[in-house]
């Protein structure tokens, strides 16, 4: 019976995991919830899970057996064997961390952490002996294509549904609304990963994500656009075999693999995909020029350093800008590219030099709608600027 | 340094299992070639290859330090590792079941040995612990998607190309003539095999012989058909999730994943998928009304006994006849299903009966155009008609 912790179990990613253990009586059960804002929804998952602990921003009134603990405690905590991340944006990074540092197996959603500080994460996962298992749908089909393989893959192909406006010009794609952009045509998930969705900035973020998860340089990562999305992702091998891994877009798929690896479950709740309704699996290369975030996200990946969590920091700002009406769809990336030409970059940042970089983003990013950027930063060491 | 005999080296699969073997000098070594018709390329071969041992159906005139054996004494040589059969039909049934009994790892091509006898192979391999691989590019790719998983796969799904003829009428299809049924869209292979795909015949064999290769029921397994013959089959698990192989239509990947199992090796004369070539996969049911063989099959499949080896012989005749124009495209399947109809069963047979029922039915099959069916079978033990 497996131990879980669930960071951000309010969030989209954080009910469906609740709805693939609650499938699953004897083999898994929560021992921890956290949540943020949503506290009607924590406290009737709380009155339901029953967990030994939970979190969230204001202590909730309820008054059951639980204890009351920090998000960073739960995800250390020893009654825990496995922690699910799925808290959005940075508040992932240090409960990440704290996880890790404590040798438990933790199931990321939030990408921003790998984003952020994948070298940091990587590096304290094998310090500590644990493991970091995927959730996102693309990252969990390179890793159930990658099982039994001896050697290291030659290529993976990620795909992408391209979102609801692939075919738009740069001036169709000017007039976008929020209201537009918050409806995916496949999958339904939070409202800032939608509109990363809507700009392929997501698939960026898991370009860089898949780096990290699997130490695969950025040269050998390649976007498809597939608008089923039935194909999550796949891997070429050196014999110029490949391996896809199929299913319906459902999350609870790859949330309930990150928990049954090497093993799989049967889950009534889980969809089959049905062969008499799919004539057609399509695919096209990636368009860089009508989306440039995808591109920015990629050049920030390799570049390293501060520039992946400058270009999140930029880019929550700016879905949080356009969301907000304030901004129109096309100045996401303007925003984002502007940021990163302003930065300063740092290599092999320590975690205060990362956070520190976010905090400058977020006020650049700011500043530049509709006033002017902060001074120059500040440089708090040597850090060089590439 | 694996020591490679290839049963039916002249052959198809034997000229690409060579090409394979060339390209991988540091890991393959060929020690035995054996040919049947073809004298001129045996020769050929055998001095480019210099086998210790080789076998044809008359001794070449060729003198050189190696040794004429008989296929079987080749098959079960202390001084081969892997055996390779590539043979034609059913003259791959006695050296295959020579080298199990030897404890050799044997890559099977030839699809007729485990259709005819399944049963008995399966068992032999087992009791002398040697290991069966798959070389038909469905069953590589199954085998494939498979490694890795713990648990039983729920369904599989064979991929069919559909053949040159996949939406003509009934009518269209006896206008067909053997010219026309010998030009397959998408793979290059011998005669038989080319006419066997045309009549959908070749994938029911290929559903037995995953029965087999997999111990998997009849049931669970699919026919897909996709016409670019790029995922070579897929595998379903009990959560939902599937797995697809997919490549470029080429046997050289199969047979070289068979030898290099579980490893994998770069061999710059595979063909790699060039995905901004690839812009749709299509998939549509199998059509089994106007493809009455693919049911046969099946049909034969899960009655076993003798049934596979009558389904077999019969359409080696049939397919013969409508080579020499003797009989039509459509009249291949009313003739094996007329001697399949006519036999009469016996389940669990030994091998002898098998050989028998094969004999029976090639006379009832060739009986059947334009003449008349022998007389009843006789029958040689207490077998049931099933």
């Amino acid at each position: 019976m497996k131990k879980i912790a669930i960071l951000g179990s309010t969030g989209s990613i954080g009910q469906q995991a609740l709805d693939v253990i609650s499938a699953l009586p004897d083999e898994l059960k929560v021992v921890a919830l956290t949540g943020h804002k949503n506290l009607e929804l924590l406290e009737r998952q709380i009155k339901a899970f029953q967990p030994k602990m939970f979190c969230s921003s204001a202590k909730p009134d309820i008054s059951y057996g639980g204890e009351f603990l920090s998000i960073e405690e739960i995800a250390s905590h020893p009654e825990v064997d496995f922690v699910i991340v799925a808290t959005a944006g940075k508040a992932g990074l240090s409960p990440t961390l704290a996880a890790l540092r404590a040798g438990k197996t933790v199931a990321l959603a939030n990408k921003e952490a790998l984003v952020m500080a994948g070298e940091i994460i990587v590096r304290e996962a094998s310090l500590y002996q644990a493991h970091i298992l995927p959730i996102d749908s693309e990252h969990s089909a390179i890793w159930q294509c990658l099982q039994g393989e001896e050697d290291k893959p030659q290529r993976l192909f990620i795909t992408a549904s391209g979102g609801p406006f692939y075919h738009y010009s740069r001036s169709q794609l000017a007039e976008v609304t929020p209201e537009q952009a918050l409806r995916h045509p496949v999958w339904k998930m939070g409202r800032k990963i939608t509109i990363d969705s809507a700009t392929l900035m997501n698939k960026g973020l898991e370009v860089i994500e898949a780096h990290w998860l699997f130490s695969f340089p950025f040269d050998s990562i390649e976007i498809l656009i597939h608008p089923q999305s039935i194909v999550h992702s796949m891997v070429e091998f050196m014999d110029g075999s490949l391996k896809a891994q199929l299913s319906s877009p459902d999350m609870k798929l790859p949330i309930q693999y990150a928990l049954s690896h090497p093993q799989r479950w049967s889950n009534s709740g889980l969809p089959r995909l049905d062969w008499s309704k799919i004539q057609s699996l399509n695919f096209e290369p990636a368009d860089y020029e009508s989306f440039p975030c995808l591109k920015l996200a990629m050049d920030a990946g390799k570049s390293g350093g501060t520039y992946p969590a400058v270009l999140c920091a930029a880019d929550e700002v700016a879905v949080d800008l356009f969301l907000s009406h304030r901004i129109g769809f096309t100045d996401i990336a303007d925003i984002v590219q502007e940021t990163l030409e302003q930065h300063r970059n740092i290599s092999q940042p320590s975690l205060e030099e990362i956070l520190a970089a976010d905090d400058w983003a977020r006020e650049c990013a700011a500043s530049l709608s509709p006033g002017h950027c902060p001074e120059p930063e500040r440089q708090s060491n040597t850090g060089t600027k590439s």
